[in-house]
């Protein structure tokens, strides 16, 4: 088999602090992974076609590591309501359609293609609560090579009547969509109790359980809000703080972590959370629309915790995953106002984020070094005017649009970027 | 001659807390101005063809209060500079190269046609210290129907030599600047300080009397940063605060005034601008991506001040108005956090200040309402699915691009929107 190979202005972050710049160079792939970037093609390769890319940008796809997928529709609606009226104005009642397995399929596509034209290229995706559309939306990933954990929601307390699952069938429906799901090789499912709240302590226990049983990996909320934080209090009081409950059904770090948010947390709650090798989701645009707060993301990179970013919508109001990675960066500049001691993150540091530090969940992906995945974007210039690579990469994060994006590779299979719709 | 009338969901804010949604109405355009909406046609109209845009919305362009032309291929570089090193890096050395008509011919083409495909339909702008790029700048605005003050930018201190005036230089082409403007119909000259630190006091007494003399608006920049006010501090040792030293040479309310930024103010300094009927212009992403402060919005709106909004780029990172809506929303939300009493901006609000607020600047002037400049744009659905005109108009704002612009009108002139490059 042909190895495929592409030509243009390659960088990546293999460090957080460093950008890896390779101007005018090939990047050769072969099957589904780099092999390696080369400024001259090495001999083996030479006789090769390649696609020449000219003074485009080679640079990873981007890793979301939380989405609700099902949430696509309300992107930017509602976002003068406060939380609670939020989730019941806009959240609950789209959520509930999932059960019309035609509604997920026009919703789900249309979210799949917007996110991989958006330049993401793997996602730690909630789905709802629905068995049946949940398999579909794995359906519809895996068709198109995209590298996902999925979700299948539960909740068994504190929702609205038509999104509350019987206890024992929702642990039975998991393990079924586990079982369809394990051997995938595109598609891993993930433990998704919804958050605290909206999860008995039977329910929690029996999913602690099967995070075990099948080894696999588990996402939820933490620490998002205050009002939030009190409640889980109120309804577990033997567990001294809400990653404590997490932690007492072995849903904190007994398996790979995602937790989202992470806001409200002082050095303790950071030294668990390090301690467990929890993977915090930075989620700037859904905390800054829903009034939830500033997370200390410079005190995780210090703590040296695997810090990763997320679109959440439709919290957030954005998949395009640039504006999450701007909007990380000026939230940190308001945080370093009454924060002095924390540095703002940089942009090498944010890309990093956005890429090999959310795809660590994977082991390797989110970079362009060798044996890693080949999931890549080719960004076009912004302007007319030669720029720099770095700069190129700068006025694309800040200014771009998913227009820039000229090509999207899933482990090394070229994506067709034309509209859903 | 024909009126132009269009039919679509429209929008507009008369006040800053009511949005006008008339769905699938008729607007009908005399010339240049509004001349009403109508849920069917009027007699006298009723044989006249009209464009039907469907469910599409039809909404005022955004008046952009605060922006720099010549800083168009700077944004978002350099991001992660200090104000000082950015300006030294980026913005001089740009700014530099407009004694060349033909580099400013590209640049501000461009500038143009971005502003407009963003749905701009009216602007403040800055040019650099070049008289023949600041008055092509004007023609090329001018040959596209734009409604637009244009300042040609006075400097003759503490800026590097290339961008250096000497001030009896500096009033001359200034008032060169006035007399070929000073009848145009859509262009408005308007007197461009930089700022007070790169002026020395003959030259602000002297553009303060060619203000008087024309009786011709002001723009600048005020209370920033602390060091920039430290500075002028030092500069004007006389003059107890900034805003008193534009005040001392009649370029503060003497005649309409645009003061950009306004972050460092005390109760004080707010009285005065309203006592002075200063239009502040809040420039959100430039104040987040230079961590100069977040603007206490609130507190002018509830002095009852005419605030306006502004994307300053290069400092902001996008022409596109919608962005700055959504910083404007978010940094009062954040500013919330440590001030209780400023309650968030909401959507209305900043809607309004990037219409109707900014478009007062002018007279009638960023709204739809009967009698004002027919300055407007088509904006297409975001998701296909069907979505209420607010709720169309709130994702729009929140999740759009400028790639959802489908028409926009300039003075009852259709616009071509094809791109420039």
């Amino acid at each position: 088999m042909q190895p495929l190979i592409l030509k243009g202005n390659i960088i990546f972050t293999p460090a957080p602090t460093t950008f890896s710049v390779h101007a005018n160079s090939f990047l050769v792939i072969e099957k589904e992974h780099i092999q390696g970037i080369y400024p001259q093609l090495p001999e083996k390769y030479r006789a090769c076609p390649y696609h020449d890319y000219g003074n485009n940008l080679i640079i990873p796809g981007f890793c979301d590591m939380h989405t609700h997928a099902p949430q696509l529709l309300q992107c930017g609606l509602g976002m003068d309501e406060p939380l609670l009226k939020w989730l019941a104005k806009y959240t609950f009642p789209e959520e509930g359609k999932f059960h019309d397995l035609e509604y997920a399929r026009t919703i789900y596509r249309d979210f799949i293609a917007r996110l991989i034209a958006s330049g993401t290229t793997s996602a730690a995706i909630f789905g709802t609560i629905h068995l049946p559309a949940t398999n579909l939306l794995c359906d519809l990933l895996a068709e198109k090579n995209f590298t996902a954990f999925v979700g299948k929601v539960n909740m068994d307390r504190n929702a609205p009547d038509f999104l509350l699952e019987d206890t024992q069938n929702s642990v039975c429906e998991t393990e079924k969509f586990i079982q369809k799901w394990k051997q995938n090789k595109v598609i891993t499912p993930i433990i998704t109790p919804r958050f605290a709240i909206s999860c008995t302590a039977p329910l929690l226990q029996a999913l602690g359980e099967l995070a075990q049983k099948y080894q696999l990996p588990v996402q939820s909320h933490l620490d998002e809000n205050e009002a939030e934080i009190a409640f889980v209090k109120e309804l577990f009081p033997n567990c001294p703080t809400y990653d404590a409950v997490y932690k007492r059904y072995h849903l904190l770090g007994d398996t790979p972590t995602l937790m989202a948010h992470c806001i409200h947390v002082d050095e303790n709650i950071i030294a668990n959370l390090k301690a467990h090798h929890v993977y915090p989701v930075h989620c700037p645009l859904s905390n800054i629309n829903l009034s939830s707060g500033i997370m200390p993301a410079r005190r995780f990179l210090n703590a040296g915790i695997n810090l990763t970013l997320g679109s959440d919508i439709g919290a957030g109001n954005d998949l395009f995953i640039p504006r999450s990675i701007v909007s990380a960066i000026q939230l940190s500049k308001i945080y370093q106002f009454t924060h002095p001691d924390c540095a703002p993150l940089s942009l090498s540091e944010t890309f990093y984020l956005a890429t090999k530090g959310g795809g660590k969940m994977w082991g390797k992906n989110g970079s362009l070094e060798s044996g890693y995945l080949a999931n890549c974007l080719v960004i076009k210039p912004h302007s007319p005017q030669v720029l720099s690579p770095l700069d190129h990469l700068a006025q694309f994060l800040y200014y771009g649009t998913p227009k820039d994006i000229q090509a999207v590779y899933l482990r090394g299979k070229l994506s067709d970027l034309s509209p859903s719709k």
